[in-house]
């Protein structure tokens, strides 16, 4: 079984974006905040799934995704998710050998930019674009699911060094 | 749009299994135990669905639901939901123009027999069968969801008249 490695960064700047190839927008809800799996309704671009996650994080996290009609999954959003939906663009980048995807929020989450990266071992090494910022792959307040219930735009503001 | 009105009833004796002419084993969790909607994955036999239903009660109740590959419903059923299944055989029979559908719960929910009848108007009359126990259409503790997490064998004991 391929184990899957993501990091995850900050953006600085936007240097990135002349090499965007490809981009869709996705709206995604939450039906639970808590429990042993998070269940979430997301439209990618004209496209709509379903998606149940086990909560334990690691290698063997099960994962189960199922297409559903668009016209659910809107009403879904509308109304019987726990939360606004996290609505964000995804960019993908190539940057010597590996592809970058490039989250650049919007509503509550705005302006948040996060690139993540997926390595086929956790020794794998990759060269740092230029306007990759802090990495932020174990803060657990990036997660999808936590933005959805802490929006970015409700953080405390960090203490300036 | 058709308003469906279901009345729930306790079940008294045995005399409703010679008339039994269908039934079905369901195994069925839950994702969540509040929120805005309930999420379900339900095994009929041996076919599978998520079930998704908002927990407004109301005529206007809107429910989606999708058919999802057996195994994933057992994977999902063994570690991901919140209790462990609420299981049961429904039985099918006809009573003087209407279909009655009998619960018969297991495990945890034993011995509860629960009978239900689907009218098309409030006020449409039927027939009584002999087996006919008390209604509890408007009890919460009987739904299926109550079940999983509060089941019928830890109820606290009626008190005797």
């Amino acid at each position: 079984m391929a184990i899957e490695i993501e990091r995850k960064f900050l953006v600085a700047g936007e240097a990135w974006r002349e090499a965007a190839y490809q981009q869709k927008h996705f709206a995604q809800g939450y039906f639970n905040d808590s429990g042993r799996a998070s269940v979430r309704v997301r439209i990618e671009d004209e496209a709509a799934n379903l998606n149940i996650k086990a909560a334990v994080i690691g290698s063997a996290r099960a994962e189960y995704e199922y297409e559903i009609p668009l016209p659910d999954a809107r009403e879904m959003l509308a109304s019987l998710c726990l939360t606004e939906p996290v609505e964000k663009t995804r960019y993908w980048v190539e940057h010597d050998g590996h592809t970058w995807e490039i989250d650049v929020f919007e509503g509550a989450n705005a302006p948040l930019i996060v690139a993540e990266i997926e390595l086929e071992a956790a020794d794998e090494t990759f060269t740092r674009p230029d306007w990759l910022g802090q990495e932020i792959t174990d803060d657990k307040r990036y997660y999808n699911h936590a933005l959805a219930f802490a929006p970015y735009r409700d953080w405390p503001a960090e203490p300036t060094a």
